[in-house]
Order: structure tokens, then sequence, then C-alpha cells
């Protein structure tokens, strides 16, 4: 079966966003045996999706196009597949009745506009949108078949992994599958992986062995290919074995799990609270840690003391160690942590004090310099980083070096209160 | 000039990689205004490539590929131009002594392979690589020109800059340029928004109007094309005013301007200081805030007031509010932004708390019910919101309306306190 993904908006085609749906449906489609040989990008313009679609029909059996269902005049893909096909347009009730539906449960009006998206080529398959009000659609044409998805990511994730994959599934089930698992790593960098893995992936055939760096940790991806699931499944689990012994306790997770989903998982087991004291992440590591759903249980509450004042005032730093260390120094991350864990009354209290940039750096003090403090019943351990990178990756590989330093110190790993860690 | 962009790599198409090559080369190309219609990504085969390029052939005058002009097996993009326009292909002996003289720089032999990057079709320019091996080449065939470039983005860059702009400003300048304007906008929908421009819509011409959603938000797109910079320039800027009269106060701010950024703007004008008391966001509002430079002059701090001890003992919102109307309620709202403003000493008290589920629904508290209040020394105004969408997105439209709210109270268009908003 061979594919061709067609993606539509003249915002593509100046450039102006990555086209990130278009690496979702590819990786998606080859995962599960379907051959993705062409992709074209083609404006909001009717002549020009014309002939793309007969381009497409003359090199591909399945045509998955994406975005272009919305409800503006710009909006054309359903109207251009109708008309490549010579199908008319009928309203379609259920479908009519699902925007009817949004709109009131937002008590907004529904205009004309929106009425235009419960229109549906005749025959078409609708793939139903639960999170938007444009349906997805299969209409089967001359022994093609076109798939036509929302493009608003969230929709087309959502769309495709309810409907439109397992249509694919029920339809041409048997492609073989490629199935992933990625195994996440921490505390170790990149060559260092590699060398550990060295043996593992010299030898690789099926499953593949590849490593990537990300957020400052690493991610190792095993891909098998087999006829079944159970039999890609079964391959993973036996290189996962092996590579779990090479690696140790520096895995933390599997494909989409967080570090602070982990940290959670470690807090629940342990029946054990956090709080944070955030400065110059502002916020940003309790967010990630509340981006896990049922984090209520172990985060009690976090404050951002991103003034002097707030420091003192809310969680005790003194003004002696403000004023002769700074704001941003291994006393004050301490104070901030054990300040923090008073206040809140929890297991463990995590602090960040730094200079996220672009401006504020000293003499001594350079952009990217953060203190990151763990302190529990037994005491506080700090670490001093240096982060590169812009103002918000300073921030986030701040908040993920905390959430990390927890999860250490729960776990048992955070052993020596003297490391300096660079990154 | 019709311009369409092929880029190569069997990577590209399963997905591993985000097409950043074909961003950078539609923007730069648009810019100078060579209208790319369409894209193509196809992969390292022969045959694939061949029909690629005759489909771009059929439907474009400038034909730029990128990738494909390595020294391996799976480097054919040269080959297979030089094959479709049946040109001989020839060592270029100026590339073979560049390519030599990389190799023992680097004291490393050259093989057979590199000398593969010397060969070049017959009377093709040479656009020359000091970065890299591979020369980008332009190949004029049949009254279309089909430029070849290196796939690694720095030496992509590097060819575009010094020898293929240039080339092309030489050649065909004069094509005159294209530039955008992104207005943003809040508190409308995209199909009211629509309607408010209808009649600027359907009558575009130059510049154009187009429409986006993104993250709670709307985005209206002028782009103009003109014969110069400043041409270009006033066109938007005649039609931007149209556009705001018909938007009014809804439009914030242009381009990558973000609301936290429009916020921190207000607030720094009008020298006033805000604080946040979040709940369901996690201290994301907070984060948003502090992903703009400088806003340490007006964020005081924040507190993340998860858990009902938290609420009660950091910003005094009283046992009685909590026990008697939930934490999710318009009264404890109200109470956590006069606590916080109390506490921290600010002109703004901002809170958020809701329910960001999936779990944590009541039958009269629904997953994503979030009361949003702002308080400052006149009072507080409180709004009731049903959000939808998964708990990251709840949060994010949370953060986004609280900071929308202090936005418009900053700015005196936040004056219905019983107002009830759902999205």
């Amino acid at each position: 079966m061979r594919v061709e993904i067609i993606t539509t908006g003249t915002e593509l085609l100046l450039g102006e966003i990555v086209n990130t749906n278009f690496v979702y449906l590819a990786t998606e489609l080859n995962k599960r045996g379907f051959d993705v040989l062409y992709q074209t990008t083609v404006g909001d313009n009717p002549e020009r999706l014309q002939a793309a679609l007969a381009v497409a029909a003359g090199r591909a059996d399945l045509i998955v196009l994406s975005g272009g269902l919305g409800p503006t005049q710009g909006d054309i893909t359903k109207e251009m597949v109708a008309a490549y096909c010579h199908l008319p347009l009928y309203l379609d009730l259920e479908t009519w009745n699902h925007i009817h539906n949004i709109f009131s449960k937002r008590q907004m009006c529904m205009t004309e506009n929106n009425e235009k998206q419960a229109l549906v080529p005749e025959g078409a398959l609708i793939l139903k949108n639960q999170v938007g009000t444009a349906p997805g659609l299969v209409v089967e044409y001359d022994q093609h078949f076109f798939v036509l998805l929302p493009g608003p990511p969230f929709e087309l994730k959502y769309v495709c992994e309810h409907e439109f994959f397992p249509y694919l599934e029920a339809k041409f089930g048997g492609q073989g599958v490629i199935q992933s698992l990625t195994l996440k790593v921490r505390g170790l960098g990149e060559s260092l992986v590699a060398e550990k893995l060295v043996e593992l992936i010299s030898k690789q055939t099926n499953p593949t062995i590849a490593l990537y760096a990300r957020d400052g940790g690493i991610l190792v991806r095993l891909t098998a290919k087999a006829a079944t699931a159970e039999k890609a499944g079964k391959l993973l689990h036996k290189l996962d074995l092996k590579v779990q012994k090479l690696l140790a306790s520096h895995v933390y997770g599997y494909d989409d799990e967080t570090l602070a989903a982990a940290l959670g998982k470690v807090l629940l087991a342990k029946k054990q609270t956090i709080a944070f004291a955030e400065s110059c992440t502002g916020g940003l590591a309790s967010s990630l840690i509340t981006d896990i759903p049922g984090s209520s249980e172990y985060l009690k509450g976090s404050v951002v003391t991103y003034s002097n004042e707030a420091k003192h005032n809310l969680i005790h730093v003194s003004k002696t160690s403000l004023s002769k260390y700074g704001a941003v120094s291994k006393q004050v991350a301490c104070e901030m942590a054990t300040g923090v864990r008073d206040l809140l009354g929890t297991d463990l209290g995590v602090s960040i004090t730094g200079i996220a940039g672009p401006g504020g750096a000293t003499r001594t003090k350079p952009v990217g310099l953060v203190y990151i403090a763990v302190a529990d019943k037994e005491g506080v351990v700090c670490t001093k980083n240096l982060f590169t990178g812009l103002r918000t990756q300073i921030k986030l590989r701040s908040a993920l070096t905390a959430i990390g330093m927890a999860y250490d110190k729960i776990t048992g790993s955070l052993t020596d209160p003297t490391e300096e860690m660079k990154r």
C-alpha cells in the first residue's frame, strides 16, 4: 500500500510553522507497516490542491490529507476532495448535532461557517472528532482512499488514535508491524550510554537500538519489526531486559513517562509529600509536577519567591544570607529548601535559585548558574549547575534537574552533596 | 516565478526528523518575493525522485532540491537531475581540489565516494560550499531552473546566503518582497473574528488575510506583496488599522508577542506589580509570566496552593469558605486573589482554582470548571469558566485566561464581574 501525505495550509508554505502533523502521521503510519512514499504541501488554493490530488492519485493508493476542514472560507480540503471524486456534499445530521452541542455547551452562537463543517461527501465514512468540530472523513474513489483529517494537532491525534488507525487496522490489517520501546535514562551522558551498550549496538539487527539526547536525559529507542504485535513485543521485551541490566537504576521510565511522573510514582509508593520554592524557574517545576494526574496526593503546594522580600517573608530566608551571599547562592538555596519544607509541612522541600538570563549576570555569577537544593528530615543537599541555552531552556533544565534530584534523593541515589554539575 | 521545493531523504518520510530545511528555504524565498507553491518530500529512491522531478517541472519554474548530495550510495539527487535533464556528469577540477584540500586539512584520506561529490552536470553553475564538501548546483533545462543544495542545515544556509540568494537576486531580481504581520486576538472565537472581518476577507487580494486558532486565541495574519519592503509595510499598516478598528481592544499584540509579554508591558508602563495564587494550574501561569525577560520587575512572587491547608495557611482562605463552597468556587477564588495580593503586597492578585481532570469531578463540578479572580485595590472580579480538553490543555487555557483577565483589568476592559465565560 503506497501512501502519500498531503498537508495543506499557506502558513506551511510560508515557512511560518513547522510541519509537526506530517512528522506525527509519518511516524505512526510507518509504525503500522504503511510505507509513506511521498509528502506534499500545498496552499489553500483550489486549483493547486486539485492538481496535487491528481498527482497523488497517480502514485499512491492511500492519500492522507490534514488541514483545511475548519469553518472559514480558506478551508477547502473537503470541497476539493469531493469535487475530485465527483461527489455531492450533504449535511450530516449527527455531525451537525455534535457541532451544535459543542456550541451550546460553550454558550456560543453557531454561525453559518460552522454549519459548513457538518457537510460530508456522499458515501464518506465519518471519523468522529470528540475534541473539536470538524470530523475526519474517508472517501473511497477509483480504488483510492482519501482520508481527511483536522489540522489542529490535538484534534488530528485524537481522530487518528480513536478512529483512523483502528479503521486502517480493520481494513488493511496484516501489513506487519513496527513497534518501538523507548527507555528513558538519566544521570549518564550520551557517550557513556553508548559505551555501556556498545556490544548490543554493534550486533543490532532486529530490534534496532538508537540513542537520542533530549532535555538533559538520554532516550534509548528499541525498534522491532515482526508479523504481529505480540511477536514484536516479545523481541522488544528480550532486548529491554538486556539494556536494563547494563544501565541499571539510570532507567527511570518508558516512552512518554516524564521524570515528574516517575517522581510522582516513588512519592506515592513511599507516601511522601513535596513542596517547591522556585526562583528562576518561576513555577515551572511545580507546573511540570502538576501535569501528572493525581499529583495533589503528594504536592501540597509551592512558592514562587521571585523577589528577595518573598524569599524572606514567605520562607524565612535570612536577610544576612541574601545580602552576604546573594539570592543566587548555595546558602540561599539551602534555606529556601528547608524553609518551604517547614512552611508546607512536607517530607521533601526542593529549591531552585539561579540566573535564567539574558540579564542579571554579574562578574562572578554568569547566566545559567543555578543552585538546586533538596531538604528532608536528615538535612539538605545542594548542587551548583551551569546550564547553557536561552532563558526558557535554562528554566526547563533547572526544573528537570530539580525534579531529578528529588527523584534521586527519594530513591537513595543522591549521595554527594558537594557535587558540581555542569551541562 | 512559481517555486517548488523538493526535500529528499528517507529519514524525513519516516518522521524521524523535522523538515527544518524546508522551513528555512520557504521563509527566505517567500521573503524575497518568490512564491513557494508546492513542497514535496521523497525518499532516496531513483524512480520516485525522477517522477517527483517530472511532476515539479509540470507546475513550477524554479525547483529547489535539498539533500542527497553526500558521498554515499544513497545520495542520488545530482544523478537524478542530470538524468532528467539528459546531461552528462564531468569531474570539476576546482571542486575536486576543494574537497581534496578539506581532507588533507583534516588529515583524512579521500575515498572514491568523496570524489563522486566533484562530479557536476555539464553546464551547471557551481554554488561554492566553503563549509562542506558538496557544492550547490544550478542546472537550467527546458526553461526550468533546478537548484541543488546540500542537506546538512548549516551547509544549506551557508550556500544559500553566500551563493544561491545572490544568484537569485542577480538573475531574477525585482520579484518584490512578501511581508507578514500577525495580529494576536483574544476574547473572540475564530468564527466570530471571521464574521467581523468577513468583508475584508471576501475582498482580500493584497494584502491577504488568514485566521488561525492557537492556544485559546486567534491569529489574524496579513500578508502583503510589493516591489519594496517599504511598500509592503505601508500596505500592511493600512490593513492593520482597518482590522484594529473592527476587532478593537481584542487585539493585544503582534507576531511573536505572547499574552504574558503584553501583560508585562502594561504592568511596566503603569508601574504595577502582580502575584498569582494558583491551584489547578500548579504554577503554569507564573511560569509563563517568568518566561519574559525582566519579569522580576513586576512579579513579586506567587503561591501554588495545591491543598486546602496551603490555601488556608499561606493566603488565609477561610476554612468556612473551603468547607461550605469547596475549593473550586467563586468564594475561594476571590479569597485567594485578595489573599495573595495581601501576602505579597502587590497591586494585583490573580487566582485560579478549578478541576484540571481527569479525576476530581463531582456531580455539580465537572472537569474543566475553573474560577479565575483578579483583585486590586478596588475589589475583586471573578469569572466562571468551563474549559475542554486534556489536563495540560485545561491548565494552559486556565493560565492564559488568568493572564488575559489581568491584562483586561489593568487596561480597563474587564468590567463585568458577573460575567460567566465558557470555552
